[in-house]
Formats: structure tokens, C-alpha cells, sequence
């Protein structure tokens, strides 16, 4: 495995951070720079040995960076790529972990900076936490990272790109960003929806009665709310019909119930239990790892 | 604490078996016999250490019994129940591990010999994975089990079911037969609802790409059909009732998510996020354990 030089992490959070401890405790670059707007979250990161050293200012960051991650909320992961694209040298890859894809490289591609030095890329890793102190090293070991080149994306690039987050133990595979965003509406951002409705559904006062089924079926509406926002805008289509087919499956259940069905009850569940446990055989499976 | 002497628990699955494993790794009973129609079982729960010797004659199981626990699925706890206090001596108590209450404590206080013997009981513990073979000791440890005493209840047995679940572990509350299914409507039966619709939503081929929020999301829907189906049509109108209002969060979102509305969004998951900080709370504060 060929050592990178300079890589630089803009936004280190828990992906960021993350990236950061993999890529230091593998020995994978030279030198890891953080970029980010609060000079005490550089610090912590510094600290938590995530980066070598922070910088406020992203062009300087950028400047002699080999690799770059944008790490940001995907609100701003577009323009973040934009600037580092334009302030790195011409020989940079630029290239993101955001959970929606379509839009965001469209605008990258928009513009002629980025069209040469980005590959948008998606590890399918995370935690209900925020900020680096909830990163670590092994975060991206084994888990599945989505990267969404176009017709637009200089082969030399995809190479680099390919090498960079094989080398943090990603899994990778490669789709159109537009059928990344499809799937990921059903794979995560719609989960996530469901699991926000559902802790909100349970009143406080019969909180004490909750068991393992919302424990972990609320898990992740512990995570932050202006991110997922963000994510759910940036993929509204996608996430509404991914909605719908959710919806379709509980009406059935509403009116199986309601018939008191006992056989299409039975069915409908075994449909489910048949599904999760292909889930888990893919899981669990030989080479395949979540 | 007073050892109890023979204590039989009919259904020797995972439930039973834990509290056979309970009971005897405490110490807690001078005998434990297991009640089932499948010899094979009754073997595995004995070879297991959850139960001293087995029967499939429920009659002669129970009939020097101290105490009857019915772990069978809720369409059969009321037949089982009533057989029970009918074989067993007067001074019997049989108790349950129901997780509905409603009609099954109606169903057995209707018959003369359930109610002079009878305390409903619904320990909140379990898990997608079935049989004696899954049972562990320390299930109940620390665990919610809600007692469901009526009018008809006789006080005499209502303490020796406080004491009996309370040496398992449990820590007591006690309501109302139907308030404790309206309130387990939303806290438990919803939650395995939501786990199945979402266990199917998600297209076989997008699986691999599924993330924790699917995992941990669907995990209850590798439980039993029949089970959860019987759990479902016992407790019918206050699940339609939990699912109206769950449904009603979800269209919240969606309604927020088509007209892009971030500020609703963010505060819609606010609320969501700060439900389950206060499960968190109570889940991880001094003396509440779950």
C-alpha cells in the first residue's frame, strides 16, 4: 500500500475524526490536516491524535493536501469541495462521505475545478454521536463505501479514490449517484425517519415500560437534528417514495389487523422475518461484512 | 428470602426457561418441573438446567405445585391458566408471562378456580430469538414486570406474586389489565410493528447497503409470526390506536419534507430526539434499570 502524503479532513466530527485516526493509526499519510470553523474542535481532534494539526482557513489547509475528505453536513459539502478544488494544487482528489450524492455532485461538477478533482463517495458507517470524541479508528473496518463516479470523472481520480478508502477498510462498490440516493432513501434516511416517528410516539409516561423493540428501534433519533435535516432535503424525492412503499406495508398490516386476519397477519410478519433474515445471512456471510 | 418449594412452569421456551434458570441458579425453589407437549423440548430445557424433570401431562405437572407460571403464547395462557388451578392444590398461585393482559385475565377470572389462584404478570423482557435454548438466567434482572391485580384479585396471592417475581429480579409496577395493554400497545407491540413494515420496505436487493438504523431498527422482526400475531389480535384496538398515532408523526414528516420546511423538520426531530434522551435517562438513571 502506497503511503499518501498530505491529506486534508474538512469538518472533524465523527467521520471526520474517524477517517483521521484510521488513516494515523495505519501510517496511510504522511501528514493529516484539519480544517474547520471552531478552533477548539481542531484542538480536541489534535488532542484525540485525529489530525497532525487544524487549520481554520481552508485554503491553507487545502494547499499541499494530496488527498482532500470533505467531512461536512451535506448542506455544505458542495461548496466545501468547491473551494478546496480550487485551492489545492491541480493534482488533488477531492472526495466526500456525504449520505446523498445526486445533488451534491451535480453542483461539484458544476463547476470546472471540481469536475477535474472530485469523486463522490459515501461510507456507510455511523453512530447516533457527534464530534470527534465519538470517532474511531476502526469505524470504516469491513463497512460499505458507495462511490458515485459520472461520465465526468477523470479515470486517474477514481483510481486514487478507489485506493483511498480501500485503504481505510472499506468495502466498496460503485453506483450512479442518482441510484445511490434511491437506495440509500430506503436503506437509511427512510430507517431513520421511522425511528425519529416511533421515539416520538411513545408518551413519556409509558417511557418506563419501553422495551428492547424501541430501545433499538429509536436508537438513531438520538442523532442530530440539523444533519438529518439536511440529508432528508437534499433527497426529498427519494426519501417520499421510499415513505410511501414503508406506508404501503403498515396499511397492510392495519387491515389485516383489523380483519383480525390471523392467516395474512402471519404472512405479512413471515414476509418481514424472511427479509431480516436475509439481512443477517448477507451479514454474517463469508467476505461480506457490515 | 423464602424458597419457594415446587414451582412448574408451563411452556418451557425462552421465557420459561429463564425463569427456570432463575430460579434454580438462585436457589429460589426446592423443585422445578416444565409443562409442554414436546417431550423433545421438555429434555433439552431439563439437559439445559432449567427445570429439574419434565412433563406432558399438565394435570400431573401442577398438581403439587407451589406455584404455576403459564409461559405458553397468549392464545393459550387463559386455557392453560384455568387447567392449572383447576389440577393444582387450593392454595396454589398461577401466574403468567403474558404480554397482553386484557382478555386473558377476564377469560380466567370467569372460571371460579382462576380466580381464587390468579395474578396476571407481564415481565418486559425477551427477545427476537426463540425456545429454551436462548433462555439465559439474568433476563429479568433489573427488568420491568407489571402486575395486573382486579377487584377479584385475592390480596394473599397478590403478595406471593409480588414475591415471586421479585426474586427473579423485577422491578414491580402494577396497573390495571387494560391500561397495561394500552400502554404496551405503544411501548412494545407498535415498536414490533414498525420493525416488520421496515424489515420489508427495504428491497432485497438494496441489503448491502443497509446501515445500523436498519439493523437495530428491524432486529425484533426475526421474532416468532404466530407469536407476535397472537400478541397483535389480543390486543387489537389499542395497537390500531398506537399505529394511528404513530402514523400521524409520520405524516408530519412527510407534510414537512413536501414543502421543504426545515425549520419543521428540525424541530419534528427534535422532539423525536429529546423522547429518547429521556428513555436514556430513565434507562441509565440511579435505581431504574431496564
Amino acid at each position: 500500500l502506497d503511503r499518501f502524503d498530505t491529506v486534508t479532513i474538512i469538518g472533524v466530527g465523527l467521520i471526520g475524526g474517524s477517517i483521521g485516526l484510521a488513516l494515523r493509526s495505519r501510517g496511510l499519510a504522511r501528514r493529516v490536516v484539519g480544517v474547520g470553523r471552531d478552533p477548539g474542535r481542531l484542538d480536541e481532534a489534535t488532542r484525540l491524535g485525529a489530525i497532525d494539526h487544524g487549520s481554520t482557513d481552508l485554503s491553507l489547509g487545502v494547499r499541499h493536501a494530496e488527498v482532500v475528505v470533505v467531512c461536512t453536513p451535506v448542506t455544505r459539502i458542495a461548496a466545501d469541495a468547491v473551494a478546496a478544488s480550487e485551492a489545492a494544487g491541480p493534482g488533488v482528489l477531492v472526495t466526500d462521505a456525504g449520505s446523498t450524492k445526486r445533488e451534491l455532485v451535480a453542483a461539484i461538477e458544476a463547476h470546472p475545478a471540481g469536475r477535474r478533482t472530485f469523486v463522490g463517495a459515501h461510507p456507510i458507517a455511523g453512530s447516533e454521536k457527534k464530534g470527534a470524541g465519538a470517532a474511531r479508528p476502526d469505524l470504516f473496518d469491513g463497512r460499505a463505501c458507495v462511490l458515485t463516479p459520472t461520465t465526468a470523472t477523470p479515470p486517474d481520480r477514481l483510481d486514487r479514490a478507489r485506493a483511498f478508502w480501500s485503504s481505510l477498510g472499506c468495502r466498496l462498490s460503485e453506483m450512479d449517484p442518482t441510484d445511490h440516493d434511491r437506495a440509500l432513501a430506503a436503506t437509511s434516511h427512510l430507517p431513520h425517519a421511522v425511528a425519529a416517528a416511533l421515539a416520538a410516539a411513545v408518551p413519556a409516561e409509558h417511557l418506563a415500560l419501553a422495551g428492547g423493540a424501541y430501545r433499538d428501534g429509536t436508537r438513531v433519533a438520538g442523532s442530530d437534528a440539523a444533519l438529518w435535516t439536511g440529508i432528508f432535503l437534499a433527497n426529498r424525492d427519494a426519501v417520499l417514495h421510499a415513505l410511501d412503499d414503508f406506508e404501503a406495508h403498515l396499511a397492510a398490516f392495519r387491515q389485516s389487523l383489523s380483519q383480525t386476519d390471523e392467516q395474512a397477519l402471519i404472512a405479512w410478519w413471515d414476509l418481514a422475518r424472511t427479509r431480516r433474515q436475509l439481512y443477517d445471512a448477507k451479514a454474517e456471510g463469508p467476505g461480506s461484512t457490515f
